[in-house]
């Protein structure tokens, strides 16, 4: 059974501040656990299921605390309108060092805000081997429950940091940056790109301006009908299919 | 001020059955009640809106119905979280008419369940000039609100049909169908089409067999890292692109 001091603390993690001060986040759903105690072992600090899950699991769970709970206890914890069979307590992993460009591609976000699209483009980095990712302090946070679950487990495997997009950038000495704007080079006259910076803008400002007079290439999708824009975690899908 | 059986009435069409009876949905925000009284103003039956709202675009508002609000009343009858400040009731498109591939290229969608997938495929088939898409019946509802606000105003110029897809393609003579998957062809061989039917498949199930068989090319963007899958909306848009 869940004590009630530990049910508290759970549904406080949907919110940022417990979540940082406590250094974990929550994870939910066969798939994403499953990876996460596949690629992450140490990570996935406790595990929260119903007991067909716990048994079906057992041998993935041999370093994680476990719990079993009752469907009831495990909506009162969810995040998600249907609840899944699990959820487990995750260590948010470290971010101490700082991502480099050189000799490689990274995703550079410029004020990502909703969480949907900063986990797809997480899953999308995962797809086309790109390992970091650099957001802006805007950007929504990682770890809130619907940037996870939207990542489908590749939270597990791309790197994500926050930092001063500008200055950052301006220390990665001679990486060629490609600012993904309405008006630029069609992508698909462009050859593909071994190293660079690939900078997306927020939902509906863009990229601002101070971050887009420091790219080398404006870079755009060509439209064809009538849409004014594309969804930003497609316009990311699209560019790196394209160039990486 | 607004009557309690018309609030009542716009939170009913929430939901599809009341919604369907009606024959009409609602859309929210500056942007998508804009596009819609720009490009299909007959459809724009009655406009919800804070004063500032209404003085600000009485020119677009010649042919619709207006009711001013307050924002008390707008957090009432809205279904966003974060309530913008106008809501419209709209009539729902006529679909009467069967899609034909011929000539054409058309995005057939197996079960895509996710609201905000669905929505955001109409907006890449906007963005990539395709004017038709055919549903399965098991996929959202696009009237749902949450496809709706997903589409950004693309609602309002592509046109969607709920089919069976089965029946539809074998009527399609000729017509080629480019099927997504796993493991197929790498679509940055490709060349582009001028006709084609593109399937794509459910989130977690893909394409079902039947359809699948019915394939005569199966197509695949090839996959660098160590993501299970691209989501099913990043996944057609990177497809369109390439090959529209």
């Amino acid at each position: 059974m869940l004590v009630k001091s530990k049910l508290k603390y759970i549904q406080s993690l949907g919110h940022k501040k417990p979540r940082d001060e406590a250094g974990v986040f929550i994870a939910e759903g066969t798939k994403l656990v499953k990876e996460l105690l596949e690629e992450q072992p140490a990570s996935v600090l406790e595990v929260f299921a119903l007991k067909e899950w716990l048994d079906a699991h057992s041998k993935l769970l041999t370093k994680s605390k476990t719990e079993e709970i009752t469907p009831i206890e495990l909506g009162r914890i969810s995040q998600l309108s249907t609840p899944n069979k699990v959820l487990a307590v995750i260590k948010q992993f470290s971010s101490s060092f700082p991502a480099t460009a050189i000799g490689k591609i990274v995703l550079a976000l410029d004020g990502i805000q909703d969480p949907g699209n900063l986990g797809t483009m997480i899953r999308n980095a995962d797809w086309f081997g790109i390992e970091q990712i650099v957001c802006s302090p805007e950007c929504a946070d990682i770890y809130s429950p619907k940037v996870v679950q939207a990542t489908m487990g590749s939270i597990a495997r791309v790197k994500t940091f926050y930092v001063d997009l500008k200055s950052w950038m301006i220390n990665q000495k001679g990486v060629r940056i490609y600012a993904a704007v309405l008006e630029g080079l069609d992508i698909y006259t462009m050859k593909k790109i071994k190293e660079g910076i690939i900078l997306i803008g927020n939902e509906s400002k863009g990229i601002r301006e101070e971050l887009l007079n420091m790219a080398n290439v404006k870079i755009t999708i060509p439209r064809r009908g009538k849409a004014e824009s594309l969804n930003a975690s497609v316009a990311a899908g699209v560019i790196l299919g394209q160039l990486v």
